[in-house]
């Protein structure tokens, strides 16, 4: 094959790669105001974007124009003002419908931890997008239950192995996000109940929001016991993070337990850490990783962050996931950009005859959807119960 | 428009665009010896080079002798021996006067806190180049002096905020050189007065470096609330600095501070940090990096790092800068490089139709010179009263 | 010079340079298990693979079916099965005598420290490749022998002195795997002999693995006050290891001691911190860096690796290592993949006429082996004595 064919049988087999999307939120229920919208593109900042600025003088900003534009016929780079008329225009369901189809997506694999008022459950996800949507239980929330019912402490790690058994029936998977609410330099060996028990009186005289690394430690190595695949939230993310302690390295006692080695963990996002994120990837078989959120953020530049994820991690190990929450441009952006970027890669590596193009088909399947149906075995019998 | 012209729009458009050089020292004076040139370019060493090594051998040397060469009519990549020969025949005026020009730099905003004896002040600088030059006042030197002076502890904080009040009039911003003196990773909350004379009287007993950590930080407090722009170094210097301590992640419960919030914090240098120094600018509105130094040092491997400034970072919070201290060369070679960088950077995000032509220009004048304005009210208001 | 001619000269340049491969291990003595094999190409774990998962899909096992399977007269990207049945048939002689002739290395500086039971000893390495081995002697090889001598508490600072004297008598060089032991992030300055003695009074108590701090900070300093040159493990390796604490900025002290700025250091691996390595080689005259063993991990990623070693190194202290250890395949892919990628990056530089083509073709000569020259005067000295 002459290089412009190998170059067309790999962007063909990626742009229609079915994807399993393993790490994502719901999309916006309504249309929101533009600043609210706006905001969305700024994931770390709570203030308003000052005036004088365009909030999308950014790579994500900049993506949203080239890539989603089209989607909702409008030119390239059309400037802002137009798109955010006619995604108006056009309503929130029809905005939805385009993108999450236009995605490629055959399965969400959605984490309902985090402000649901306004997005879509994954049910909704579902009638919206025509494709499964599953389930991942945000450990945090599950304590914050326990703790407004006034449950006892006494009673708390019962509880907690209750609940989380019971929420997690039907669920594939399980998020901590312990990098918001502690960081990673903390003890993260497992506690004894009667430890717990204390840590969780204290908490009780705080307020509702979880932040005792004993307690999420907690919650982490009981979400392993399940055998379900764990979630850890790796990396850059809102500005409540200390990124520096969001550094996945800081993890690696934590996967030295035999215990936690029983289940997939899934290291989410990872930027700028994915170097070091891959380097666990290789020296612990239960652990993935994926580059989702930083895809999104980094726009143009993103190719290179694709790239770099395919270096120390066996590729059995790397995972899809848009980390999309809100407006449904960044569910289809996910998609939309991490396909371009890995047919670049892929591409190189072709090019100079280090890979060759089988290989590549191979793998990109692999990263595509097959690592996931490995990674969470309840995601295979699912697909099988159909 | 085709490629070809696409790049010869954003090639003239970055060629021509006038700078401000944000963050720079004095040429140097006189010309200097042959030790103290070549020494010049190896920013973190103090040792004389070994002898039978060339100091040239690196990407900066290589840089000049590629770039430089030609400034002063010789060919590019010309031997070492014969470039000293010929800026020596050339006296340092007549090089300063070729190479600040070469830099198509409309403004310098000059850091006068260090070994001023050998360097231009911002008056000659502006006598030399024919360009107005602003003044940045270096925080610890003003500690230094009222420590010289014997000041009373009792009196210190006031005599430092009068200092600063006096030293600032005319200035457009301040810098910390904190990454030399104790490193990021120290408490760097706003003490109390009481404190601070406390603190003092302690570096009254000991030698006439600043280095307390509690009298930096009532420093950089200080001068947040002027409302000044606060220059910090960030990432790589000479090797008096630890590394590790440079890291900008260290600022962030700096960075939270209200107070601090009110006015220009701008990440200076920031390799191999730049990432991270990206995810602060796009985590607090009022967060600004630049890759100068770094970008000199790099040479032929300079693009890359300003590729990577144009991740996270919102495009209205980069800068430019060279950083350049002593020899003119790097002043211009600043410059120059920064112009091929950001062309080879662009032209990718136009190739690939990720960017608008249109953005790509206007970015490239906003990170060239418009969001120096804004980031440095005072520079915005000079220019006005021309 | 057309850019086709100039890249065929880098090519042919780079491509004949006799190596010097300043790190490495012996080669396998016998045909291994497929298991052992396999295993050779995960670095970080312990564990076989799993069972439904090929160990070769990774960057270096791509790497491994593109580049070595010609050797072996098979076809690049052979299937896994068929590459083992080959190079079983030929057997490990043969297998051996093929990858180390086709790596084109002159000279083998061998590390004797690890498990050589199962692989060449550097005798052997000069009868199976035809070129001179040397040998670096592993420091806490010799503690570790001391200990199991029963050497008395009060002699052991003089014993290690003797050992070490006696043993570096033939040698070229040290070896410290002070990063598998405890980490960097400890107290590295010069124990006193009878703090010594007292450290190893404790280490009687335990068991015979040598991972005391102090311990191996003094053979470290003992090491350095020999005048040769020392090696220290960076970065990333097996998962024994706390990569965080592989840091080499946490050697910055250590650095800094006078008496150690009197021999070279050497600072293998360096994944992923080749850019802080590459910061120490500029700020201490005496630091090297290679970015080996990472190259081979990354394989088609690899010349990324290479192109960032050349950053703020100065060009005088970057050296070529494969770390190979075991499989032939290593010795071999180590030199094939960093050729290509030093081509890459030289090509890349000339091509912007940033480099010229004679100092490409210098610089590569410096770092195949003229760099090793200078930082090993042992080996200097052997070459010159044959």
């Amino acid at each position: 094959m002459d290089s412009v064919s190998i170059n067309a049988v790999l962007r063909d087999t990626v742009e229609q790669l079915p994807l399993i999307d393993h790490h994502v939120h719901g999309a916006l229920r309504d249309t929101p105001s533009h600043e609210e919208w706006a905001n969305s593109f700024i994931e770390a900042d709570t203030q308003p974007f000052p005036p004088q600025l365009d909030p999308l003088d950014s790579q994500l900003g900049f993506a949203v124009r080239a890539w989603c534009a089209p989607v909702l016929e409008l030119p390239r780079h059309v400037d802002p003002q137009t798109y955010w008329q006619r995604r108006t225009t056009l309503g929130e369901q029809e905005v939805n419908r385009r993108f999450l189809a236009a995605a490629g997506v055959q399965r969400w694999v959605v984490d309902t931890g985090f402000a649901t008022d306004t997005i879509l459950s994954p049910e909704q996800m579902h009638e919206a997008s025509g494709q499964p949507a599953d389930e991942i239980v945000r450990l945090e929330v599950l304590a914050e239950e326990l703790h407004a019912a006034g449950t006892l402490p006494a009673d708390y790690p019962d509880a907690f192995r209750n609940l989380l058994s019971a929420r997690t029936r039907d669920a594939v998977g399980t998020k901590t996000i312990l990098a918001y609410r502690c960081g990673f330099d903390v003890d993260l060996s497992r506690p004894s109940d009667a430890a717990v028990s204390s840590a969780y009186r204290q908490w009780q005289q705080g307020d509702s929001r979880l932040t005792d690394p004993f307690l999420i430690a907690f919650g982490m190595h009981e979400a392993t016991r399940t055998g379900l695949p764990l979630q850890i939230h790796v990396g850059f993310g809102d500005r409540d993070l200390d990124l520096r302690a969001a550094d996945p390295l800081l993890l690696t006692d934590f996967l030295r337990d035999p215990q936690v080695q029983q289940a997939s963990v899934l290291l989410l996002h990872c930027y700028p850490y994915e170097r070091a994120a891959g380097y666990l990837a290789q020296a612990f078989s239960n652990v993935y990783l994926d580059v989702g959120l930083a895809v999104n953020y980094l726009g143009a530049r993103s190719a290179a962050v694709i790239a770099r994820s395919l270096e120390l991690a066996p590729f059995s190990k790397i995972l899809y996931s848009s980390d999309a929450y809100g407006p449904s441009e960044l569910h289809y952006l996910g998609a939309r950009l991490w396909r371009s970027g890995l047919t670049k890669a892929l591409s190189q590596f072709v090019a100079s005859d280090e890979w060759s193009v089988d290989d590549a088909v191979r793998i990109a399947h692999l990263i595509g959807s097959g690592n996931a149906r490995r990674a969470y075995p309840a995601l295979s019998l699912k697909e099988q119960s159909v």
